[in-house]
């Protein structure tokens, strides 16, 4: 909780940007996800509407800001193999979203299925994930081993169907070395 | 909508079955996932709540049942190779939930993030069709082509995982045969 605030410019204040994220925070823990309305955050956080809706201009954004605050960044160690890294990666998002973060993004990617505002700040943040796990794929390539038959942005995009399917259907205790095998080599003999 | 209906014994009666589903399907359509309560299906197929008990019993066994319904049964077609197999699958399935079948089945993933009997009708279900997608990965075996580096329920897990992200992102153009081909081929060049 925060003291009441004096009329903030466009210009973030970090003192303000952190109460306003602590109070959505609360709130989600509180009520679930339709219980943080830019109303109410903006009343807990003493913070005006307007603040909020110059920093974050929808809902979505905002849910968005606390999920990523709440991320720590999930690093893709060198393993120095593909098959490694993509067990790291799975390794450290399925620890991650075993904490409360876990429950803040199946619920993002549940509201987002009637929430146009939230959809669109999903597939944003989707994207740069997507292309932050590019790294990965980066490496292989500079090691020479990377397949040119399928594009990088693919492979990454099946590493992330992986982590979502496990993120909703409760299965976060999976063998991510047996699912990093199952992406990364192929599932037909070489004839 | 049908008639008042007198008192069913536990046998289920395909009539009234009919008319339970039709009004859950209504309803679903009109008032979203939330508002198909057993209370309001049993009242618009003017059946009595005891007998929906009876057939389906949780919310969630209901609403897996509407899916279900609708739900052509997806096929999969022998193509003589395992990525043909796949990209037919996918194609499939995306054709399917382009219809109005992929509102219901992402709503249901939705809501089963917050609502326990929902989320293990859900789990039952998908449970089903991994066993069901089994089939093209015997189809590769008994061709001889099956690689058995990775066991075929990871690559059925696989295939699902990339089919629910592109549903739930709404990405459901997706090139299916990019995705049969990333999930298929290895993605390290042989040494």
């Amino acid at each position: 909780m925060t003291e009441k605030r004096a009329s903030i410019g466009a210009r973030r204040n970090p003192e303000t940007e952190a109460a306003v994220l602590d109070a959505a925070t609360e709130i989600l823990a509180e009520k679930g996800i339709s219980g943080v309305t830019m109303e109410a955050v903006a009343k807990r956080a003493r913070a005006g509407k307007a603040t909020l809706y110059r920093w974050w201009p929808t809902r979505g954004a905002l849910l968005m800001a606390v999920y990523r605050r709440r991320k720590q960044e999930i690093c893709h160690p060198d393993t120095g193999t593909l098959e490694g890294d993509v067990k790291a990666v799975l390794e450290s998002l399925f620890d991650h979203w075993s904490r409360p973060e876990g429950r803040v993004f199946r619920h993002i990617i549940a509201a987002s299925q009637s929430d146009d505002d939230l959809r669109e700040a999903l597939e944003d943040y989707r994207l740069e994930r997507l292309a932050h796990l590019g790294e990965i794929f980066e490496r292989a390539a500079q090691r020479g081993t990377l397949s040119d038959d399928v594009p990088a942005q693919e492979m990454a995009r099946a590493v992330m169907g992986m982590a979502w399917l496990h993120l909703l259907v409760g299965r976060l205790d999976a063998d991510a070395a047996g699912i990093a095998r199952t992406l990364v080599r192929g599932w037909v003999r070489p004839s």
